[in-house]
């Protein structure tokens, strides 16, 4: 084992998810443990179960923290918060776990102890029932390590979408849409994907309303008095970026083929092109935070918890554009 | 010439779009040359200016709707309102006339002059320029003939998408939903289906909000109260309809496979996946009027318009598709 490869915290998920699998699978793939030295923050109760009804492998275990300073191949962290789960039921007690692994993960982080942190899939009802509020990891991790400006952005090889609202309810998105948090989406974009790519890149904002608003004649001027702005002033920046185009002829191919990242005002208009594009193989990555985080880009999927048939791929990009972006930051 | 074909009147729209040459494109084509009788509803003087400008043929012309029953081969009926027009350039005069072409059309649908109407592409800010403030074709035709319910579908081979709320700013989605106006959607588009498949079909449902609100925690309850009420009620009546199903999720490739359409909240929600999938060949038909009528889904790209760029096969798609539900009515 290489010892100069970096540690990276890959946090377990709801235990009652497919997160436990993912990651006894992840850390098996060759493109995962020829890139980083991978450290599951989770619980041996129920990996250890899971390994067992899927006849899949269990690597070291420590039981603290305090211990990853010295680790150089894959790991669990066991934090001993399960005893009992039935598969596809999240509790409480799933919700509190799964938040426990992230604090941790984003805490090792923020030391230096590992070089990123790469989440698998909470349950939102799970972290609600366990008195956790936060809508999802982009905004707990954001809270918690005191990010003035933050984006969620969803990449993969076919497209790549940063949201300037995420986790709201879309009756909420208009009123949360400001110059500035456009702006800040615009700025954190362009500068992740000059590092991904290594080159500059050509950023393509949608509009908020249909047909961006119509010269007006459909929502309320956001296009104009909201997105403009923003978009003005990043060009003076030197940021090369688009009008406000028509939100349902934005993702045609000829568009595609000519921008890097979309960026996109509410969750679904970024992740609906997304998903029907490039499911299972796109990452979440938290633009904006003190640290390097990425994520799978799909959730629980509860129906078929621990049943083997979830799908990896997402969890392997992630980890691999976690390294990437440890690698261009070095 | 087979006098049995139906007679289709084809508005011309704006005259500054793609319209006036798609409308001579498509009378050339022979999938629609074989199943109806196209009779243009436009203007000569712009029609003969696209012809000589991309060496197109005119056909036959008449100078009143009325002579329109003794016709049995393409045709145009000209207005003659338009005396000057630029390309690409929209005006009070050319909403004007693309507003009364339809009007005109949408009379001799309703006189069974014409079997049915299909429209070319208008431009909302002529419309407004002209004093007209419907948002759509959709709109404009339920209200002037009196429908009560009505609802616009996107539909191709890819994938069919019906709005619940159409032409309306996204702070305003919210607002207008209503379980009777889904249900509405949802019958409709059950009753279009069958008559185009032939056969029963399945519907799939999209929430609201992102994840479909996750059980209440993201936007109002609207999955619960408004949506999951007309679910219910439909299936009531027999109709096989989904559960509200997460947006972002609802158009991977394994649901579209068992979906016949898609009830979609607003219009972004249906049209980018539709449009990402199915640009240049889906059919906007508008459910629940007194006749039928079919449409191009795109606009009217001012910005290649008389260049001879402009692609028919939406306009085409949109023959054939009016043509078929003629014959399922008859």
């Amino acid at each position: 084992m290489n010892v100069t490869l970096p540690r990276i915290a890959i946090t377990m998920g709801d235990p009652a998810g497919v997160g436990p699998e993912l990651c006894l699978k992840l850390i098996e793939v060759s493109l995962v443990r020829d890139c980083c030295v991978p450290i599951i923050f989770g619980d041996v109760s129920v990996l250890s179960a899971v390994a067992d009804r899927l006849s899949l492998s269990l690597p070291e275990i420590v039981n603290s923290v305090s211990s990853i300073l010295a680790i150089d191949e894959p790991t669990i962290v066991d934090f001993e918060l399960i005893k009992n789960v039935t598969p596809g039921v999240v509790n409480e007690c799933t919700g509190r776990a799964s938040y426990a692994y992230i604090e941790a993960g984003m805490t090792a982080a923020l030391r230096n102890d590992v070089a990123a942190l790469v989440t698998g899939p909470i349950h939102k009802e799970a972290f609600s029932l366990a008195g956790v509020f936060y809508p999802g990891h982009t905004e707990m991790l954001a809270d918690k390590t005191g990010a003035d400006r933050f984006c969620m952005m969803l990449t993969s090889k076919e497209i790549t979408c940063s949201l300037v609202t995420a986790h709201v309810g879309l009756n909420e998105v208009a009123p949360l849409l400001s110059t500035q948090r456009i702006l800040d989406a615009i700025e954190l974009s362009n500068d992740a994907m000059r590092q991904i790519r290594g080159h500059d890149v050509r950023l393509t904002v949608c509009g908020l309303n249909p047909h961006a608003g119509e010269c007006g004649l459909l929502g309320e001027h956001e296009e104009e008095q909201l997105i403009m702005p923003a978009i003005e002033t990043a060009r003076r920046k030197g940021i090369s970026v688009s009008d406000p185009l028509s939100p349902d002829t934005a993702f045609l191919p000829s568009i595609r083929a000519d921008t890097d990242c979309y960026i996109c005002m509410y969750h679904d208009q970024g992740l609906i092109p997304l998903k029907a594009l490039a499911f299972d193989t796109a990452v979440n990555v938290t633009l904006g935070l003190p640290i390097i985080r990425t994520s799978v880009d799909h959730g629980t999927a509860l129906d078929i918890a621990w049943q083997g048939k979830a799908f990896v791929m997402s969890f392997v990009k992630a980890v691999q554009l976690a390294t990437q972006l440890v690698q261009a930051g070095q």
